[in-house]
């Protein structure tokens, strides 16, 4: 068997509604330039081509956004698999993996979120080689990352036993574990035996596909039409597939599931800057001192606060900390800090209500 | 001696600075549709107009402020007093009294604030008669109004003894009181002796330049120009009047001073508007309950919120509380109530910054 190349598979698919309202339908977190001076999209893109050859990198993304997607990464078309609808990342990485194994049947693939912030892309780019490795001996990787608080934010993976000298580092993954409380994840941080599950994946093509096919039979099925003409992207049999579809995440679908998840603990600073709170923590924002993305901080007394303003506008803050004012065009948000994460209860209301136009 | 006409003359003197940044330089207070569907120059106008004749109300403004003024009033330019520099209100009232007297010798002044709000026009008009009845018998008259609360920041009037029976109901002033502190406050409330001082004076033109002669020489000389030609408005008598002119409230100059002073204890809803704070109390804000005044209220978790919005724009407010959240076209302010008095920081940072476009 040929060695298969290394792709990149951003998967551009959530609606980024904790980050509303700078995050709208439209035009969702990878499109957002929150740090580093590129949005988020643009930083993926860099990261992957540290470790993916310019034709080995590809999208995947919903048919709204796909026109922007393709110009906002210089992309060719034949590289954005557009989705029809939306049906999670399990659904996402299949039609990925049935498309490219069409072209290269041993490929291995890195799927990347589109909304994460990794700003060491050198240390992150030889962690996915390292991965690579272990998928091309037929495991599926998940990349953790060691915790360096007690973030109860994000899901954690506990570390099972070594998984020998081939493979110096990797480790098998005892189990998944959902967001914990409070005390569960200082317990977690102490430990030493947990780590971030960060979402980011590396197996070889064919080997997803056939833990599909075990532990997920549902998606399998609806993959039959795309198995019949593996190189094809759009049109009737995509169609038909995404209608079938189950809506799952893949962590859900096969990691949790599969005996052959491993993991490769990484020492790196890596964020899903998930929340108005998260992005404050990434800034830096802290007692007395708060950052400013946009717009001009007029005044603040304060300080600790996260403003994203808009150009030609003044932001005076008095008496306040702890907060993120949201400027757009049309919208204003004013949130605690700690509240953020429930912003997608706006969202939902305002869905409700039929308010799409700010949704 | 024939008896003299009942003037009205609004005093639109002050920046409002608290009230930034609605009020600006250009268009201060007066201007601001805060309460009632008018702007507070409207509704002063009104209660104005239900004691006053058509031809005895007069202004006494700014030049920066004159032409709209007289847009938004509808007075001709005659009764316009503009004032060729600011100097407090001991010189504005001065202004008037001499220019008035110059065309009705025993004209009596019923000194109005162009910012403040009193829902009762006909209540607050047939107190005005009474005072004005004070007046004619030669005493200076400042209107207090009995306190609903132990409210420190307004200053106070002691109460003396009654008049007498020629004025029921009107009592000798015994002293002005700075704004208190909590504890006295609460002693004054309990105490009933006490009165808001509202800012609102009723004498006769001629007793007032009389008292300003006996209490304040400094601005009696000042006024000289202007007693050589009484009926002037503008030019250089004016111009040179107000240079040597001291910057006093007339409080200070005059009414603190004098032995002839009285007031009317009045049972009436008075309110200065002069912070974000008080507006939010005169609009009703408590826990729980969210005014808005322009824009749309998209969402508020916990209320207890003052919203001032732009047409066109959305506010959402999550998990805060207490908050003013003030829009304008180049600024938004985001206060917490209580600290909204210190606003005025605020303008003068900006000042002190030549940032005059935001003042």
């Amino acid at each position: 068997m040929s060695r298969g190349k290394l792709h990149a598979v951003i998967i551009a698919g959530g609606a980024g509604e904790r980050f509303w309202p700078a995050s709208r339908q439209k035009r969702p977190k990878p499109f957002l330039r929150v740090v580093d001076g590129r949005t988020l999209l643009e930083a993926t893109l860099v990261r992957a081509r540290r470790f993916a050859a310019k034709d080995c990198v590809w999208i995947v993304c919903g048919r709204e956004h796909a026109r922007d997607m393709r110009r906002e990464t210089g992309l060719p078309a034949q590289r954005v698999l557009v989705e029809p609808r939306r049906r999670n990342t399990a659904m996402a990485v299949a039609f990925a993996a049935q498309h490219i194994a069409g072209h290269d049947p041993n490929a291995v693939l890195a799927v990347l979120p589109a909304d994460h912030r990794i700003p060491d892309a050198r240390a992150f780019a030889s962690a996915i080689r390292k991965a690579a490795a272990g998928a091309r001996d037929g495991a599926l990787l998940t990349l953790g990352v060691r915790p360096t608080r007690a973030e109860t934010g994000y899901g954690y993976l506990q570390l099972g036993s070594a998984v020998g000298r081939r493979h110096a580092g990797l480790r098998r993954v005892k189990r998944f574990v959902e967001k914990p409380d409070a005390a569960r994840a200082r317990r977690y941080l102490r430990s030493g035996d947990y780590l971030w599950n960060a979402g980011i994946f590396v197996f070889g093509a064919q080997t997803i596909l056939d833990e599909i096919r075990e532990h997920a039979p549902e998606l399998h099925r609806a993959l039959a039409p795309l198995r019949q003409s593996p190189r094809v992207r759009s049109g009737k049999r995509v169609a038909a597939a995404y209608l079938r579809a189950p809506s799952l995440p893949i962590d859900v679908a096969v990691m949790e599931r599969s005996r052959k998840v491993w993991t490769l603990p990484l020492k790196i600073h890596w964020s899903d800057v998930g929340t108005w709170l998260s992005l404050a923590e990434e800034l830096g924002v802290f007692p007395g001192g708060t950052q400013v993305l946009g717009g001009e901080l007029l005044f603040d007394e304060r300080g600790g606060n996260l403003v994203w303003g808009q150009d030609g506008r003044g932001v005076a803050l008095l008496g306040v900390e702890g907060l993120a004012v949201i400027e757009t065009p049309d919208v204003l948000l004013v949130t605690k800090l700690e509240s953020s994460p429930d912003v997608r209860k706006i969202v939902a209301q305002l869905k409700r209500r039929g308010r799409t136009d700010l949704t």
